[in-house]
């Protein structure tokens, strides 16, 4: 089936929020001036969605899988391969994923600090000394994250991550041996075998790396361990486009959400001057996302900044990000074809009273042709309340979109 | 995680109606004169809720379990271990129980009257007799309950509620032998084993115990044998207050919500004065809430009256004790503290039409702190049907009284 539509799943990060007293107990969506969102909302169907289910509070991986039409509760298996997509990791269906700490042991390995001296130089270097050996036919992949942190992942057949942490998580105890949690499971058995000899590996080549031994001089801690953690398995997903028909691609600022879309076989766009900050170049993004269009049947773009001003508690700016997003929406209306859909909503609520992810519901719009339409008027959590859509889940979106793309089979006869 | 917030989760059973000609077209709580619940309403947001599912008649128990985050198509496997706790006897994870009758049978074990001549006199002497006996290294609980009813209760190791019942359902049969529904399957065997040896044991106990002399020196038929069906296991369950990091109470009035509670973990609070009838003291029950709400983060508060109106068909009597229940909700009001979270909603609707549980969906009001509200002005089904929190389940209130609360993880990074 030929996608007859396009669609573009517009994402502000964060963007659900709750009255805030210094914008007159008004949420940042009802203080902005947004006549572009608006537009939707008049010309469109209105509804609220729970990201995952109501009250639950999502993370942006998690949501994000759901919004794409996945069960978080099914592909979510720890953290480990998502922490790796994050720092840019290609992750693989069966990879075996663990989050790291570069940390400082003394020659018995005993846990001296857990985060080797809040290291933040180096680590670049340091990964590259353990990084792409292979341990018993296992491909094991390191790379550093931000300040102590890395990810390490392990491919190769028969693995498996029902295995116990190495990282004691307390200062002053011996490093761990890892162990699969059934005795009998030889795939746990072979990986921890693998993660033990990786540990050691770490050791050895760190303990008199050129950084290390510029920190001891320096009088700072050692990077001289890597201690693995929190070991998932990479779900095998069925590719998005292959699910659905479509060509699907993502303009997104973060390594998790690009980590994300790659993960599910979705292509991605980079434009020019978006950071991931409040300096993001929207306009760019908007640029991007018209070409995105011309290629492509399904665009996912997620603006970050909502969410970064909602955990800073910054009301104000919040309202400024909104209305800049209203202005890159202003650009993709003007130059649309007339077969494109618009969902326009959030991945979950970030109040800036909670300065976190909340279990809030958040807005959504529907906007494009062949709508039956409703009475809101406006795009914000209250209005949307009254919406026709009424109260959906994130995973509800991919079958409305193909749906009206035209690209769904149909269910029976 | 130490809650920032508390939550009372405040329960009319059986409050939901239908319009009723009597009271003008209108529902009992569109009738009732309830200033602080339309209080509440005003202020903060409303919807339906489907305590299970849309259109499934729910019992008190069956809702309780999924308003306290449960799923009762899990943990719901026969009414026996409900039965138990109704009736006030422990029930942990891993125990059998059954519903049992006292019934008449002659010599031969032909059942003569099932329900023992609807015997009402003397049941806890009779349960005395069999309680507490040890059978196959089993510890067997028996006691009396309403009328001639009673329940057993098996606890050791290795049981199975996959076995078949004693009592034949028909008089003038025979006492039939309880079997394992799949003859391979050892813990049912045990099980049958322990429940025929029990049954025998109820016989020869009862069939000379001065209370049957004594009936049948009457002209009554002898409650002379105890006779079980409908075998369930207790599920083991997360206790509700680990489950979420809070300290968790339940003020109620009947012994099944209050079974259920404690075996979810809560504690319970009993005010005095109340019944569980119509004369229950609410303004004491109020007073005990308030107390509670100084030592726990989480209350259950469950008000019988207004389900035993409409198992009445007394519309004049639910309105009457809907606006008791308004004057009990003013008192908790004026000393609430400001973080204090109030859930006002139903177990199901018992319409005094239907004179039973009916499947329709129930009012659902959500007040306190930093919520978005919506347009709803008054708490009654209608109004509720336009609330911002649009059409929720049961198993939906723990999740966003938790994440309201301040105390649930976040799913993801």
């Amino acid at each position: 089936m030929r996608a007859q539509s396009k669609a573009l799943l517009l994402i502000g990060d964060g963007m659900g929020d709750r009255p805030i007293a210094e914008l007159g107990h008004r949420t940042p969506l009802e203080a902005a001036h947004t006549p572009c969102m608006d537009r939707l909302a008049r010309e469109g169907e209105c509804g609220l969605m729970d990201p995952i289910a109501p009250g639950i509070r999502a993370g942006s991986d998690t949501a994000h899988l759901a919004l794409l039409g996945y069960d978080p509760y099914q592909v979510y298996t720890g953290r480990g391969p998502f922490e790796a997509l994050g720092i840019g990791m290609e992750v693989r269906g069966g990879d075996v994923a663990l989050r790291c700490n570069f940390s400082t042991v003394d020659e018995n390995w005993r846990v001296i600090d857990r985060r080797a001296g809040r290291i933040t130089q180096g680590t670049a270097e340091l990964a590259r000394a353990v990084n792409g050996v292979e341990i018993e036919g296992v491909q094991c992949f390191f790379k550093e994250s931000v300040a102590h942190r890395g990810a390490l992942l392990l491919r190769g057949e028969g693995l498996s991550a029902r295995i116990t942490d190495v990282d004691p998580h307390t200062e002053g105890e011996f490093v761990r041996e890892c162990r699969p949690l059934d005795p009998q499971d030889e795939a746990a058995q072979r990986t921890a075998r693998v993660v033990n000899a990786f540990v050691r590996l770490s050791y050895e080549r760190l303990k008199e790396h050129p950084i290390n031994r510029e920190r001891v001089a320096q009088g700072l801690l050692p990077a001289n361990i890597i201690l693995p953690r929190g070991a998932g398995v990479a779900p095998h997903l069925e590719p998005f486009p292959q699910r659905h028909g479509v060509r699907a691609a993502a303009v997104v600022e973060t390594g998790l959400i690009r980590g994300i879309a790659r993960f599910v076989g979705m292509e991605t766009r980079d434009a020019p001057g978006t950071t991931g900050g409040l300096d993001s170049d929207l306009m760019s993004m908007g640029h991007t996302l018209l070409q995105a269009l011309q290629e492509y049947d399904f665009i996912l773009c997620n603006v970050k900044a909502p969410d970064l001003c909602g955990h800073d508690g910054n009301p104000h700016q919040k309202v400024e990000v909104i209305e800049r997003m209203d202005a890159m929406l202003r650009l993709v209306l003007e130059s649309a074809e007339p077969n494109l859909y618009i969902c326009l909503t959030a991945d979950h609520s970030t109040p800036c009273s909670v300065r976190d992810h909340s279990g809030d519901p958040v807005p959504l719009v529907l906007w494009g042709p062949d709508l039956r339409g409703d009475e809101v008027q406006a795009f914000h959590e209250r209005a949307c309340m009254r919406g026709g859509l009424g109260r959906l889940r994130g995973s509800d979106l991919v079958p409305i979109l193909t749906q009206l793309m035209g690209v769904q089979e149909k269910f029976g006869a």
